[in-house]
């Protein structure tokens, strides 16, 4: 390890830099080489430096395009302090060495978020010479220290007084590595921001860069044996990493998978009325919304298969209250593994923190971002690639055609919209039996997952069977993710009580599905929209 | 449009560099400024150009790392041509203007690849002056022409043809944005190359960065109203972008899924005996293997649930025979959206192509690279950002615990691991019956996507029921893929007819579950791995 000597400094976010640079100048006597902006700021504070103009002999030219792209800075920077040849050929071509690169990069990302922004305006914010720079540095690292960002400065300067003026190879690599992870970020921001700008009617680039932050390793992934960890896009300012634990143990590879099906419920559901998922599996297990009470949302839920909610996750749309944590752990002592609420009452979270393991997440203000989360693509990997899609946001009504003779009113309708939204949420072929009560909607029986439009209508009616609902089937509202291949499925949900059913429509067999739902009395939606989720 | 009078040419890959270069100087007079290897080969050809080291009056030094990196390089490149104060400033310090910049980089991507490479090695081939001189010329593109690949050069050519000696600002902006590209991609490599190569221990680095290639865009996403688009993941070589279509429509995205859960499936199986999978919505709707005949595993694989097919999806993991396409096309006449093979026979593909829309597809070696295609991770996308975890791609058999009193013999084991392996495959929560007969071993009843585990194998037993698998289910195996939390799934499996069942273990319920099966007298397995598939 080699103490360092020479530094050049060249910021553009200027935080903290004028303290890292009086303790390198005062504490360890590095001489500082500086451009333009840079140097202002130090000779403000009387910190003493060289010109890179000087240094260089040569001057900034246009405009500040070229200052620091000049065989002696990059020489200084790139030759090899072990190699005769190198040392000699510097030398001779008075090329002295520059140890360490202190340096970050015009901003383009937040120039380019500013609305309106000018092609001139963001080909400016390209950065040139400090790419070059923190590259040059990062592939030297076994003989310089690249500084890409103040975040490091204090452990910088820490470890230089530990090791008298000198970095250790360890933080010299990591440095390097944050550089490529850096520039690789860059210019895919460049990249992106270029092609929209030109065609910003195409959402698929050919070539379309992820950048993703790591927020936890996880203990295991989807199963035991396999090793995971979850990232935020840095790409998206809003995603699951916003929501906050309260408590309960860590949060499993499966428990994201379902919080994320869970939010993507609720912020399908809105605010207006309180709302209730219950999830297993990524898959909703009980659904309701209640226009006056949270608790009676969460108990109609609740009903609809209380056997599969063991090691459920449940979320709720408002702040929730006392009431119901105390039905929750005391009265129906369930376990579940996560809940999750905008916010919780203060005697709410007491009572629910008497369950260590459960993990209590608070979401704030999430459900009110929906435009933001989901102006992003919806990514699906596959062996090799993957999917990319819009995700599935529009509303689950494109249009509202009352195909059969019997008509509905606007409760009906209400309900009938509820079972689909619902049926939209089950992972296909999806179906969903739901009910009217006093001041709410709630599901009856929900299906997922089949291969057969009338297995999962057989399977949805069943679970509400046995569940105790067979009852409110007579009358109740029927939602399936696709049209009807063939009129059996409709039957068997009318022949299990429902009296309106909706579904996109777009069948070869619409016309004899239609027949077979007058004949049947039953009212037929045609919604014009399919809500597959695989 | 301004002719191009100045190119400098710096190239690591000289692939049509010499035929590029003589029509630049001979058709359009441009003068060449070259570094060192790729002068020699120019002149040797005797064109006439100028060495950068003349250029600039600085030599190249430290073995090539600095070349370029001058002044009157990128100042040439990046001087803004409508601009008074940058065209004086040029002419004052002698800066000539450079038009276009033709340059690819060390292949560091290609070097890294090569088994065993030292560190310095890799070091060497992290380009710096080639990215500088690209991005610079992107980054003035309006005054610029960058050539970053050889695949441009006829097209450059033609268009210099076209208009002139000059390239259009569309052509600019093209080559500008490939540019950023290329660089995200080139700097994720050495991030990734470097966080591997120190810390070969660790799989998910603090950045993670997927370039992704488009391959197709599809006609619509999951639904109608979803825009989509189908990539290759630049860092694999082996994914579906292999396979090759060989007939039909084109290939939808809920296609690509369920060919993605398809060659997973075949992977899993492996080609020791003669497989059929058949798939709907991503879940197996029918699995056979035969060790004798193709055929003969296609119609038992059918015969689980030949009302589901419908629509599906078929794979084999053999070359496709004559019998094969005649039962499907003709025999039967199986409506089905894609057929997966190795290889056809010719006479198959001829009957098979009589089916204009059914999307016929080959996949020739895929099945012996597993190795290669699960060395990458998978990814799952939430909410603003993804999770990553290994492929689920380890022997679904961990340990071989018979738990049970009663014992199995080869063949049972044999049928249970069938059975398990199915039932990875269907979403969780999942079950599978499946019965020996003949040559082989085939499923009687699939369930998939329920909430609870008793649900999923009275829907496995009732399928296999209601398709006339009602004898076979007596004395059959099942599969489940994961533990039993109560007994009650075991109970209705062993009603059903099983008499051999596995599972994971790992319930704390447990010792309950195996004094139920004592009881019950069947036999089961505990095999230590879980197998959910959400």
């Amino acid at each position: 390890m080699k103490k360092i000597k020479r530094a050049i400094i060249s910021v553009f976010d200027k935080t903290g830099i004028l303290e890292f640079a009086k303790v390198l100048v005062n504490e360890f006597e590095v001489e500082i080489l500086s451009t333009g902006g840079t140097g202002i700021i130090l000779e403000k504070s009387g910190i003493s430096y060289t010109k890179i103009s000087d240094f260089t002999e040569t001057p900034e030219m246009f405009n500040g395009r070229i200052k620091t792209l000049h065989p002696r800075i990059e020489g200084g920077i790139l030759f090899r302090r072990g190699l005769k040849k190198d040392i000699d050929e510097a030398e001779k071509y008075n090329i002295k060495p520059i140890d360490m690169v202190v340096c970050n990069l015009y901003q383009f990302k937040e120039a380019i978020e500013k609305p309106g922004i000018e092609l001139d305006d963001a080909l400016e914010m390209i950065d040139i010479g400090g790419p070059t720079m923190i590259r040059a540095a990062a592939k030297n690292f076994p003989d310089v220290i690249v500084v890409p960002s103040p975040e490091y400065y204090n452990e910088i300067i820490s470890e230089m007084r530990k090791n008298k003026g000198a970095i250790t190879e360890n933080t010299r690599l990591l440095l390097a590595q944050d550089v490529f992870s850096i520039m690789a970020d860059y210019n895919a921001a460049i990249a992106n921001f270029l092609q929209k700008f030109y065609n910003p009617s195409s959402i698929f680039p050919n070539t379309l860069i992820k950048v993703y932050e790591k927020v936890q390793n996880c203990r295991y992934g989807e199963n035991w044996d396999q090793e995971a960890a979850y990232y935020k896009d840095t790409s998206s300012n809003y995603g699951l990493h916003q929501l906050k634990q309260l408590g309960g143990k860590e949060i499993s590879f499966n428990n994201y998978l379902d919080i994320d099906s869970c939010m993507r419920i609720l912020l399908d559901f809105g605010t207006q009325h309180n709302v209730t998922a219950i999830l297993k599996h990524t898959n909703p297990n009980g659904v309701a919304i209640d226009k006056k009470d949270q608790l009676t949302a969460i108990k109609k839920a609740f009903s609809t298969d209380p056997l599969s909610v063991f090691g459920g996750i449940w979320g709720v749309n408002k702040e929730l209250t006392k009431e119901v944590a105390d039905f929750i752990v005391n009265k129906e002592k369930i376990f579940l593994e996560v809940l999750l609420a905008p916010s919780f009452e203060k005697e709410a979270l007491e009572i629910l923190k008497q369950k260590r393991n459960l993990i209590i997440i608070e979401f704030k203000e999430f459900l009110t971002k929906r435009n933001n989360i989901y102006k992003n693509l919806e990514i699906r990997g596959v062996l090799g690639g993957a999917l990319f899609q819009e995700y599935d946001y529009k509303p689950v009504i494109k249009e509202w055609n009352v195909v059969s003779r019997r008509k509905i009113n606007e409760a009906e309708k209400e309900a009938l919209i509820f079972a689909y939204r619902v049926s939209k949420w089950a992972k296909s072929n999806s179906a969903c039996f739901a009910q009217i009560y006093d001041d709410g909607i709630y599901t009856l029986g929900i299906g997922a997952g089949q291969l057969s439009r009338v297995h999962v209508v057989k399977i949805a009616a069943q679970k509400a069977i046995e569940f105790g609902h067979k009852e409110e089937l007579k009358g109740s509202f029927m939602g399936t993710d696709s049209f009807f291949p063939f009129p059996d499925g409709l039957e068997v949900a009318v022949e299990s009580g429902a009296k309106a059913i909706i579904n996109p429509g777009g069948s070869i067999r619409d016309k004899e599905i239609i027949k077979r739902a007058d004949e049947l009395g039953c009212a037929l939606i045609f919604c014009g929209k399919r809500v597959f989720r695989h």
